[in-house]
């Protein structure tokens, strides 16, 4: 990160790339280098030492969290869900996962000239469907229309407004070595379902997006125990760019065992087709937590109990390591490096 | 407005139009269609209202106000400002116009591929000095990159949050007959400024965009009195289409002095040559407040000792009129109907 004092000095002849790549907007290390050299310096307070997924704020008696979101999902529909689905429930969980309980929602529209009337009252209805589901009304918005081929159909922004109320501290720099990794449940369906859809492929069992709001999954956890130590949403950059993120903030390694991640058959089979790791790609429903290591029987019975937690299990430990490295020990017993995603391997996957 | 009650019976039939059309973000009428049908039965919750800048809700002690926009304005860099400052000062306007002290702000990014980093950091560094200025940070963000020709280059969404502490309630549907109606300074100058450079024009006094932070002139104003009914920033669809809304949500009636409306003459000239009625292109800096006529000399006292409120004037009153009509008495003694903006002017604009 460059230094704060001097945001004034433009930063590009450290960026390798000239120009905004696709790989820029992946989740992965392209995303990060842009972040911490162009974004975070100029527009964060200095106070703010990590990126968690919301910032927090004391307005009177309360801590507020704010979180935000650009949705720019192609296509706009997909097996499982939809552009407005995602908007409303990934807004919803990055407020979750910081340990906020969310109050509202605003939605920004950017409309291309020309998007047929009825696919957009579909996909707005869908958002509100969502967000009267999960309890989080949409309270305000904004409408911009732009002029053919300036945009690709419709992009929403949602940002979510939630109250901290945890007796804990939730922090993405918090994780300690002997806490234990725990996982909601099975992976890299919801990039799958995108990409299978944008390619047109069909398999005999069809995979569907895992998009889901996460917040009453997340209460259960708060209030099973006071000392969660950090919650991530794995979505763009998979399970591996959320692990490496909570690795390389808090200094600390992470053992994952290949063989306690849940995975279905067949999102493992479409990914080895289409030679994905399933630990990169995205997911709109799943959240890792790190939890000290007495708590996490507690925790994992009562995310048992919810649906979204069904098939929760520990699928790791923090350990010491100066490295920051995430490892997965493998089925066959071997030991290799989980990085986090570099360039692009699923653009526009949300 | 359709049935909030039955908002899953597509209302697509009701609407004129089958695709949406640049005219649907232009301010004015079309746009109101489509919120009116599409956006608010859908997002807002049955117990709102009116369609004010931003939403208010209780969290905790404190009555927190809410509001998003996204901004689209092409070209990105104009004479007087850039997109960064306009997203900046148009969200602080919305919160400062709702009776809200601006807390924070998040921003959201689409960046099109092939984007100039230099050109990004730039827009950037423009929206942090912007917010410094105006004393309001940017806590949180989020970047989203999409394939060339799947944006024009940049579009930024800002959301902010505020305190509304003021004695008095600020709404759209509060104008009284016998208020007066009072605006801080010369209109339409960021209209022409955009669409002088969009079209690469030049005249011999430059038009500048009249993009400001708002709030501290507002805090004034809400000081100076407890008897101000509304306020609205005069942006997409101008002085006019504010004014409008005005009228409608309030029952009410408004007349408008055109002598008395500040204008800078090259504004005037350039509206002219471009045939622009100026009161329906788009300010940045400008805002009507409708006052109780026994405050209305204090509230202007205290706005002209304010660097944005140096010019402010009474405008005009609020008068009975079941009709609901703006009328613009002329310099020559006639009197017109302004109606808010039909179609498309300028689109793009902000």
């Amino acid at each position: 990160m460059s230094d704060i004092n001097q945001p004034w000095t433009c930063p590009v002849p450290s960026l390798r790339h000239k120009t905004v790549l696709l790989g820029h907007g992946s989740g992965g290390k392209l995303m990060h280098q842009l972040i911490d050299t162009v974004f975070r310096p100029l527009l964060l307070p200095a106070e703010l030492p990590v990126l968690n997924d919301a910032a927090t704020l004391e307005i009177g008696d309360s801590r507020v969290a704010i979180t935000t979101d650009a949705f720019v999902v192609s296509p706009l529909v997909f097996p499982g869900g939809d552009i407005g689905q995602l908007a409303v429930n990934g807004t919803i969980n990055d407020l979750a996962v910081s340990g906020a309980r969310p109050l509202c929602l605003s939605a920004a529209f950017i409309l291309e000239e020309g998007l047929p009337m009825d696919a957009l009252w579909s996909l707005v209805a869908s958002m509100r469907q969502t967000a009267e589901a999960a309890g989080v009304p949409i309270v305000t918005g904004d409408t911009k229309v732009v002029n053919r081929g300036s945009a690709d159909q419709l992009f929403i922004t949602t940002t979510g407004l939630g109250v901290v109320d945890y007796a804990g501290v939730l922090s993405v720099d918090a994780a300690q070595p002997g806490d234990v990794v725990i996982l909601n449940g099975a992976i890299a369906a919801h990039g799958v379902a995108v990409l299978l859809a944008r390619e047109d492929m069909e398999f005999a069992h069809p995979v569907l997006s895992d998009t889901a709001a996460l917040h009453t999954l997340v209460a259960e956890m708060l209030d099973a125990s006071p000392h969660i130590r950090c919650m991530r949403d794995a979505t763009r950059g998979g399970l591996a760019s959320a692990l490496n993120e909570i690795a390389e903030s808090s200094h600390v390694g992470i053992t994952l065992y290949e063989e306690r991640i849940p995975i279905q058959d067949e999102v493992r089979g479409a990914c080895e087709i289409l030679g994905l790791d399933p630990l990169h790609v995205a997911n709109e429903g799943k959240l890792v937590a790190v939890v000290a290591r007495d708590d996490a029987e507690k925790v994992l019975a009562r995310m048992r109990e919810h649906p979204l937690g069904r098939d929760a299990a520990i699928i790791g430990e923090v350990s010491e390591d100066a490295r920051h490295l995430v490892l997965l020990r493998t089925e066959i017993g071997g030991l290799r490096v989980v990085g986090m995603l570099s360039g692009e391997q699923l653009p526009r996957i949300c």
